[in-house]
């Protein structure tokens, strides 16, 4: 039996575990949603010895467990680690939309849920690709599993899973599906992510919300604050103004920069997609350098003083900001997160009181195009969705895929099957079924090359 | 029977009435309490009746019910139109409120809810200062009663009531109760107000939240676009950089700054009241010069992107403030609003869209300190506090006072008897026992002098 055909005989089962794990709220942000981490943990262990693994079990760590799987073929052979991730991202704002986060719906050709692409959906079509090359008898490595719960929080457990498990999780190669390609059109394997910052800013000023007309304009306003210590983060060129943040910054070659030109790129259908008239970034840089290669400043969040209905005069007590820096090669998120921290604390005025909390941060990482796994997932890709995909470098951030190398030894083939049009993230996020196939076609495809 | 043996042996009745009116939260900021203006306005006509007024009613406007009463002594005596509102400001954030705000307690002396001061407090001591002079037979002129429900949004109704009602609102002056003195032990009247603008901003980026890794960089971020507006708008010098908008402040005299420098003022135990170690504002002018005669630029709220718990990666949609400007004599209120629009406009980037809604807005005022009713309340207050009160400017704002003049034509009184300890409009308001019957002496004293 082919891989396609194996794949369209049991396409309505692999739909149906899918949803099984999307109908768990695995919300890694949110504390209340501790029992369904635990749920979603376990029904992976289920479908992984469904799906043939020799074992499965449920890990501990300090923080949500890491599920782990493996199906042993030989010794010899070479052995595949795949990593991915149960939890998800918080679905908020509720009311944009469409069909319930949580409650997976099929329209118009695509799966619609929070977790159909990042990450469920792809580590789905990692555990399917599995299953066929198996049952197809493809596959000729050792294959492990390793799927966290603490991504979308930056996987504050897993570097230490990492070092005390190194035994366990020993492999040749890790296969990642958690990436996107360029387009529906350009399949493409990641070959870059960038690193990420992040930090939480509370600024206090008066010790309670005062009446504006008896204070205003004789205490420090904190929001006020805030906005000039924001704005004053980035320059008018786009250019982030922290002393040191560019030190250590990759500058991207004229070679790679002339293949960057050569990624097929519709501004103006960029633009139209995401709703702006105009495009805002770093002077002298195109859009993909932008979001690829160079680092970025983003405020996630902001709050402070009065938000509801009406107009109420005061000055707040009080001003936050979620704030975070992509980065990329050869910056290190703790020396950044450092810079970031002395920044701060040398402009806060002494009007306020500033505290600076760092949250997670990764490192970037490049995949080298030489690898023989590269070379099979290369090959897998361009059966599955019949042209060879470029290698790209993406913006986005996965911090493990560094640790990994650090700590584990090991590369990483990013094998993503994600697109942007999925609104990952976001509300109404969705995977295509078409894509959905074609990932675990490429997955059985890359078995069937690597060994 | 003298004016405090009055008070003496019914305090605890006027206690009693004034918690009958605190424990309707009447919030005019929110829909959900709707009902509880029109009960306020009913229990106060209640009170009204009760206290001695011939007539008390509720008259509706466009928005929340007018309470009218009076009491008419003589067709020849002159007449004091009390004005006052029996809404209040939201109470949030709950959390910091040590007892319920919309359930009185009395703790150390004090009467802890909200709108213990601004302005249910204060309005009762006028009417029981009014009962008070009348069962003594000292009131020789005629009184009128006029509560809005609107003060706290701004009045919104009131100007067209007073248009439509001239006639029913004829009246030689203006008392009012809902400001503060200088401190509890320097009795002070309120000569000058600030005037008020007040603009909620939106700021639309991207049509939805958008992956910062992947966007990040490329496409402009609205919350880091609204921290440069905000930003912006004043300069390191504390002075508000929007063209046009000192063209028409009143410079404060020479003569007038002497005497403002006068008032007794603390700065290192207004700091500490406050909490804060060192204060800013207009360069160029004193803390007490600042917060009531120059104008001022806060940001009352902020929020936009993720703001709940965990660190979630999103280059936001939306990015939203509530903005306000106290402003001075000779500022106009529409013009002002019009010159931030328009500067607003001027600067905001292509590659977000910003919409600038202009909200309530009110003019300054200053009352002459040489009519016969600002006599009376001076001596009034004296024999109250036992102090001459000083003549102060102070920088809330009351827009309704400007309006009084220009379409009523009468001149207002400002009797108020808070202090900032108080802490109106935030967590914890209260009043000092102490304050509350000497306002209510004072009133009476009023009423004994004024014909």
């Amino acid at each position: 039996m082919s891989v396609k055909t194996y794949i369209e005989s049991n396409k309505d089962r692999f739909i149906e575990e899918l949803f099984s794990l999307i109908r768990i709220p695995s919300i890694s942000a949110k504390q209340e949603h501790k029992p369904d981490m635990e749920a979603c943990a376990k029904r992976w262990t289920e479908l992984l010895l469904a799906a043939g693994a020799d074992k499965a079990v449920v890990m501990p760590t300090e923080g949500n467990p890491v599920v782990y799987g493996e199906k042993m073929i030989s010794q010899d052979a070479p052995t595949v680690l795949v990593y991915a991730h149960y939890d998800v991202m918080p679905a908020e704002p509720l009311e944009l939309w469409k069909s319930q986060p949580f409650e997976p719906e099929i329209r118009d050709g695509r799966i619609w849920a929070r977790g159909a692409d990042d990450d469920k959906g792809q580590a789905m079509m990692q555990v399917k690709g599995f299953e066929t090359a198996l049952n197809l008898d493809l596959l000729k490595c050792n294959v492990k599993f390793i799927f966290e719960g603490e991504e979308e929080i930056g996987s504050p457990s897993l570097e230490d899973f990492c070092r005390t498990h190194k035994e366990l999780l020993k492999a040749d190669v890790i296969l990642v599906s958690d990436t996107s390609m360029v387009s529906a059109e350009t399949p493409s394997l990641t070959t870059g992510l960038r690193g990420l910052a992040y930090w939480e800013i509370e600024v206090t000023g008066p010790n309670r919300d005062l009446h504006s007309g008896h204070f205003g304009g004789a205490v420090a306003n904190p929001v006020n604050v805030l906005c000039k210590l924001m704005a004053d983060i980035t320059d008018a060129d786009g250019r982030i103004t922290i002393p040191g943040f560019y030190d250590d910054v990759e500058e991207v070659s004229p070679a790679e920069r002339e293949m960057i030109a050569q990624i097929p790129f519709d501004e103006a259908k960029y633009k139209a997609a995401i709703g702006v008239d105009e495009l805002f970034g770093e002077k002298g840089y195109s859009t993909l350098e932008r979001n690829s290669c160079r680092p970025s400043f983003d405020i996630c969040g902001i709050w402070g003083g009065y938000t509801e209905e009406g107009s109420k005069t005061v000055l707040p007590s009080k001003a936050y900001a979620k704030v975070s820096c992509r980065l990329v090669p050869h910056q290190d998120h703790s020396k950044i997160s450092k810079l970031f921290e002395d920044y701060i604390a040398s402009v806060a005025p002494a009007y306020v009181k500033v505290k600076v909390t760092p949250k997670h941060g990764g490192q970037g990482y490049v995949c080298p195009i030489d690898m023989p796994a590269y070379k099979a997932a290369e090959e897998a890709v361009a059966v599955a969705f019949g042209k060879r995909p470029l290698a790209v470098r993406r913006g986005g951030s996965i911090p493990i895929i560094a640790t990994f190398e650090q700590v584990l030894g090991i590369k990483t083939v990013l094998m993503g099957f994600g697109l942007e049009q999925n609104a990952i993230h976001s509300p109404n996020e969705s995977c295509t079924l078409d894509f959905f196939y074609k990932g675990i076609e490429s997955v059985a495809e890359f078995y069937k090359r690597f060994n």
